[in-house]
């Protein structure tokens, strides 16, 4: 068997579509969700790439996603514009909003997208890159499972939840950083576990609370917030302002809702769009430009600018295509051919 | 010489006030900086207590500050509402457009206030509890002093740019929090200098480079930022949505304008204030009831609820007066009657 060859951008998007819609979820949809995992995995984030195919379809065929919802958009003239997901994907919604969060932008210097009841599986680095690339500045969260201790604590109650900005630069890629609030992922504590390897310190508690670097043992304990109380801080202030702020599930109800950690989580998000014209105006500044100063004088002094390796490995792979595994792509065969029983049982 | 008495929280508001109009602040702008600061003490929070009058003081004597000041409110009915504090101190100009604030919020959902060319010099948390105090949730954030590097580089860039946010409690004091994105405030490096003992590991690298638990090496080399590379992610965010999006320095060049550490920087500040009352209405839940579920899980585990130690310094201060030392009545007392001169050469 000889190796595979690489595969367009755009062929993988067609083939990922493709398999979504064989699996029952309407086309807009499809290309919706289609294109942030094939934007993973161009970017060399293989966690959130073609990986996550499989856990999509899962929830698919549990019943726990709906893949023919329509989002509805709604819109009252105020700052704070929403989208309900109606319990379908999280991107297909975005999508659906983007348009219309980014004018209120522009028209009211900032404005807020609410994201209600979606399945959400993507990174948030998606979304502030399409804003960035609008021209505005734009910060994303939302809750996820209760996997995380807050500082002091023992019992998990926090999500790993994410937290992303992006910023427009006026050459070039824009700046984007998008972390867990949690010292690592869950999915890196369980490669450890298959692995048989233990986890560094500080990752995790164990079930009564003490420092563990087994990796099943901090499974069934807790994570720990990055950052100690301040890291807890803000994924309390994230639980609060894309949870209970929306009157949307926070992380303990997610996971309560969903009832089994092995199927995506449902809940809400919050992105806010920033207009930095609007922002600056009255100080005759361009702050673009000011922006450059203090991105160029980071990377000036060697230190790290995020989110650079993904952008490195995009370039490549509009250039050169995406090399899949003779795994990954029968895998991709086997979604095609089989739909959803491909996941069954 | 007897102990001194507690002193009320009152008569320290007065006594403190009248230190301020009598070097030639405006009563308005000498009242709200008052406030402040009192709040500061009353609330244990010696850094940010009377220990600051000297240091407004001395900038006021260096004539970077303008005490005479009158905060001007722009309003162009959009999400975004400025207001230019003219050089004067933060304080006044955040009293002076609180309400337009508040109004905005309750009217559009969510609004930012934009305080610009102010003298900055008091934590944030009073910002946000002034908005959790009237049911808004509120994040602040602003530059400093280029005193931090950025996660990977060797060189002083981003301040200690601190991030404060507060969430309204149907009950009681509000859930707020308030950290240096830097690992330690710098203040905290100056009493090991002064003490002789040498830093936590961790806390900055000498000026090639290194890490250094010399607090002289440290002071004249940089800080690090809290969370590795997270919090240097955050810490540039800070820079650019409350510097450059404003079109107001960003820290090295608030440095760079003032031209010496021991003055009080002069840069502006941002404001988000988010009124969950609207971001909820959709969903049919009560916002601050879900927030309490979250809250009450995290004080049940006896995990870490930040400002409570805050919170129960003001609530014996508010009860029993506020008790300072015979060396620190001694300073009111020879700025009250020395007026600016107390802080000459």
């Amino acid at each position: 068997m000889t190796d595979p060859a690489p595969v367009s951008v755009d062929a993988l998007l067609a083939r990922v579509t493709g398999i979504f819609e064989g699996c029952g979820v309407r086309p807009d949809a499809a290309a919706s969700v289609a294109r942030v995992i094939v934007a993973g995995e161009r970017d060399a984030c293989k966690s959130h790439g073609i990986y996550r195919i499989e856990g999509c379809l899962k929830v698919l065929a549990a019943g726990k996603v709906n893949g023919q919802a329509v989002p509805r958009l709604h819109d009252e003239g105020r700052a704070v514009v929403e989208v309900d997901a109606v319990g379908g994907f999280s991107n297909p919604a975005f999508d659906a909003a983007l348009d219309l969060l980014d004018a209120r932008a522009r028209d009211t210097g900032l404005a807020a997208l609410v994201i209600r009841d979606c399945l959400h599986f993507s990174a948030l680095w998606h979304d502030v890159e399409a804003l960035a690339g609008r021209g505005l500045a734009g910060l994303s969260m939302c809750p996820s499972y209760s996997f995380v201790a807050p500082a002091g604590g023992t019992t998990p109650l926090l999500g790993t939840n994410p937290f992303a900005f992006g910023w427009p630069r006026s050459s070039g890629d824009p700046y984007v950083f998008d972390f867990a609030t949690s010292v690592a992922a869950r999915g890196e504590i369980e490669l450890h576990r298959r692995a048989g390897t233990p986890i560094p310190e500080g990752w995790a508690m164990d079930a009564d609370g003490n420092p563990t670097t087994d990796p099943e043992a901090a499974l069934a304990g807790a994570m720990l917030t990055f950052g100690g109380h301040k890291g807890s801080a803000l994924s309390t202030m994230i639980e609060l302002l894309s949870g209970a702020m929306l009157g949307e599930f926070m992380s303990r109800e997610a996971l309560d809702f969903m009832g089994r950690t092995d199927l995506l989580p449902r809940h809400g998000a919050l992105v806010l769009a920033f207009d930095p014209t609007v922002f600056a105006a009255r100080s005759g500044r361009d702050p673009l430009a000011e922006g450059e100063k203090l991105l160029d004088a980071i990377a000036e002094q060697g230190a790290r600018l995020p989110s650079q390796r993904r952008f490195r490995a995009r370039a490549a792979a509009l250039s050169d295509g995406i090399l899949l595994s003779a795994a990954e792509l029968a895998q991709l065969d086997r979604f095609e051919t089989e739909g959803l029983s491909a996941v069954a049982g």
